[in-house]
């Protein structure tokens, strides 16, 4: 690949989450010679887990102990912006790394939060960066450049080394009227193309989607339109994290002579965050939950928290009607200002679905123009490479498909080289043309309950298969002499009824061929047995239940 | 609501599926006196279980045991179309009524294939009925008008009685050019309108879709187009059931100088069906799997099953690399002419995102016009009204949201009355204003393995707290003084390792604490227990899993 003899510097880029997945973004660049390389980490992001694919757990995080082994040479994080899939892992793998975050004020205040929660905020506070700052982290000279999307104060990122410079663009996409913010710095990012760019490390969400994804004002007039057409109480529920979104929807409810309460807790945890660094200076005054509840009902909107159908948040418990303080009914509106996030649609649907029983009527993108995505369409890509133009473009926080469209694209546009990056993979960018030289340990960490579990560990197998098919515990008691002492001990759960009855007459032939002298310690009985009932179980049902079997010996 | 003195005959309307849901369709008509009165059924179907709700459940089917206990009044089913949420639950549910079955020719053979694999084609043949066949059962004068939608054969009925005339519309679209079987016969509707309707009872699936949902015609020209820009194999993916499709697809092949082959059981099935109903009979000849596999690539398509990510079609198979004949990589392109079924996201992702690992290009409705849908828009469903100008509007075939919506709809087309039905609601169509006048037993049963369960028994909820956090099987031993005889059996399923030391180390406390004197059967013992185990999870864990206790006294 290259012809410079060791040692010698080189530059990688390996990526341990976000390639391959939307979600979990953990990006880090490396600078040095192979045996001492320094490292930065942009991004420490989860990815919430699926009931179908890991029923049970909370959370998943990239496994990171590759850089963990080497945390001395981990100079710092940096927080692009402050998405979950973006700072949520910081609390969990920060004590692994145990390196400085740096962050603009509005991520820093709420990973700060984050921080307290997990009670590490006497062991590490966020550096604090302006807009548009610009600061060295060893080898690395990191810039932020502002750009726009759907949370305050996203940034892209020059990371300038002597071997060249990346730009890692973040989440992003073009806004003229982003509302809450700056708009996307394009001198900024022009003046690094004249400069030189090595590689544009780039956000690939909406690489199949043609167009662009629409600003911002376009959805304020849109729903001040929408709102004014409604009688009854309006609800419109949206990402807490969206603050212009909010600003748009108290703005639009200003214009339509509506007062403004927020309901759920992610809600006011944001407006806090955002008027601490700065934010919804202009927002109307709130009303609280109680005050809003005797206003006329066409003097009312509420912003409310759960778009997503989450089970606990504001907007299912009002739809189940059992929540303290707000009822919707006949002639009421509730308007999803958000996308479904692939997975959620059934929880959404039942959502709706709840809301047209009480009489409510539902708005939603599916039939209204009342969002717009926050990362950049095709022809918001085709700017990009157009300002930066990289040597090489590296699609990263996708799916494989994807990302794979998005080199498409990058090479259409004449970018040289595109590289389609999975996790782990250790990529060197210079010196010699851009190639995967390594492989490093990678994968995915569950939080399952408040314990951090290796994803192939099979633990979310054994209950996926516990959900299929149920189980059977049964102990058998044998005396010194090996007899059974007792009837077994069955232990059923998630099996039809009528199944029962077929798994214990099955367990009779094996207890009665048992011989003692034979096996004593029951060793063959215990297989004897497992292998009975889920056979028994398999003829009356048509499934095996996950079976086991064990000895008392008394 | 009338004042027509008992007895009398009454026209009632009952859904007991498919009025909530899009699937599991399962509609009742009813003639006579309250006390004795005729039923037919329209259609008998199916929905499919969802992992996330009803997990190991493979299908769901309507509770119909308020027509079962009444089966010699049950005069037969008409099965509108082949589709599996009309027809699927025949086999499982005709014994309960064992009636007539009626069909058109296609719709029929299909039914005898399912009857057959049930064991009961000795007992059951569906009668088959001409397209725009006319036949009585009791009271009901049954008249099938050909519709279109996304597979062969589908019927309206215009179903006439002594108080009125119902147009079941069934599953239908208007679609000017069908390319296999008849257009909509818009005479036959308009004719029956002018005869006067009293109820249009009709599919709400699109109707927050504005528009049309287009022609199969328009796909046929932009499928023909994409294949001819596709230089490796190609696979394209669609509902077997969609025959229109597989001629369309077969069709673009032909025009681009590729040869077909079928790959999948479903797609062999249907198009036998449809060569005996007289379909297909332009349809090109087809290639085995095997000399597919010999022609260069760019002479090849495939016609592949697995467009929903169903785990063991041939899709799956193709883009896990393990199918017996067919291989697709880099170069080659798969075509997903279908929709993603809610639910069902997730599945099609990872097969995308696998499809795109191997090189394989992946097209779909996001980014291609590659699929219409089967179900009537806006715009068809005011043609539909303006064409049968009911007195009354009756939305079935949707969620909530689709059928208020639907409702909505009707009424702003002057119908004089909408009524939004839900499953197990009887309503009285005539004589009098049509009202809801009873609510009958309904509700939903899981074929759960090879036996009926009811929803409401619970079994998917434990299933669902299993999946969560797994399960503990204690027992112990007690001898006949009620002393502990041997440390207990603990059994541990789908917890994570470091948990299970902290459950044993739990139970040593209360076992210490058990007074065989007090507690001789080991009551107080078995649920102090099952609280510390649970208790010692929650503590060490964040989840309380499944926990259950025997006791075996000697």
């Amino acid at each position: 690949m290259t012809d410079v003899p060791y040692p010698y510097d080189e530059l990688v880029f390996l990526p341990l989450g976000g390639s391959g997945e939307i979600g979990m973004n953990f990006n880090a660049y490396g600078y040095g010679p192979p045996e001492d390389r320094k490292w930065i980490v942009v991004d420490c992001g989860v990815l919430f887990g699926r009931e179908t694919k890991e029923p049970g757990v909370d959370l998943i995080m990239p496994d990171i102990r590759f850089l963990a082994e080497q945390k001395e040479n981990v100079l710092g994080i940096v927080a692009t912006h402050a998405h979950e899939d973006h700072i949520g892992a910081i609390p969990h793998l920060w004590p692994m790394l145990k390196c400085p975050i740096y962050a603009t004020h509005f991520t820093a205040f709420l990973i700060e939060g984050k921080l307290e929660e997990a009670g590490l905020s006497g062991r590490v506070h966020p550096h604090h960066v302006a807009l548009g700052g610009r600061f060295t982290l060893g080898p690395f000279d990191i810039e932020l450049i502002s750009i726009t999307h759907s949370i305050p104060e996203p940034n892209a990122l020059a990371i300038r080394t002597p071997l060249g410079t990346i730009c890692h663009t973040g989440d992003w996409k073009i806004d003229p009227e982003p509302l809450v913010g700056k708009v996307t710095d394009v001198n900024a990012l022009k003046r690094l193309g004249e400069e030189g760019v090595l590689a544009t490390v780039c956000d690939s969400t909406n690489a199949l989607v043609p167009g662009e994804s629409g600003s911002e004002a376009r959805v304020r007039e849109a729903l001040t339109t929408l709102v004014g057409t409604l009688k009854g109480r309006v609800a419109v529920t949206a990402f807490a994290s969206n603050v212009a979104r909010l600003e748009t929807v108290a703005r639009a409810a200003r214009q339509n002579n509506r007062r403004v309460a927020l309901v759920g807790r992610a809600m006011h945890k944001i407006t806090e965050a955002a008027r601490k660094a700065g934010y919804l200076r202009d927002f109307p005054p709130l009303l609280s939950e109680e005050e809003a509840a005797e206003l006329p009902s066409g003097r009312v909107l509420y912003l409310v928290t759960g778009s997503q159908g989450e089970p606990r948040a504001a907007l299912a418990r009002i739809a189940d009607n059992n929540h303290p303080t707000v009822s919707l009914t006949k002639g009421d509106a509730v308007i999803f200002s958000s996308r479904v996030i692939p997975g959620n649609d059934l929880a959404i649907h039942e959502l709706h679905n709840k809301l047209s029983l009480l009489g409510v009527e539902v708005l939603s993108a599916d039939d209204h123009f009342v969002h717009v995505s926050g990362h950049p369409c095709r022809d918001e890509l085709a700017e990009m490479y157009r300002w930066t133009r990289p040597q090489i473009a590296i699609p990263v926080h996708g799916e494989p498909r994807h990302m794979a469209e998005h080199a498409r694209l990058a090479r259409s546009l004449q970018v040289p080289q595109a590289i389609v990056p999975q996790n782990g993979q250790l990529i060197r960018l210079a010196p010699g043309r851009a190639s995967v030289i390594d492989e490093v340990p990678s994968g995915r960490v569950h939080l399952d309950g408040r314990v951090m579990i290796e994803e192939g560990a099979g633990l979310g197998r054994h209950r996926r298969s516990l959900a299929f098919a149920g189980m059977i515990a049964i102990t058998v008691v044998l005396d010194a002499k090996g007899r059974a002492a007792a009837d077994p001990s069955i232990i059923i759960e998630g099996i039809p009824g009528p199944i029962h009855d077929a798994v214990r007459d099955a367990l009779e032939e094996p207890l009665k061929r048992h011989n003692p002298k034979r096996d004593g310690d029951g060793h063959e009985l215990k297989e004897s047995l497992r292998r009975a009932a889920r056979r028994a179980a398999d003829a009356a049902w048509g499934k095996k239940p996950v079976t086991k079997v064990e000895i008392i010996q008394l």
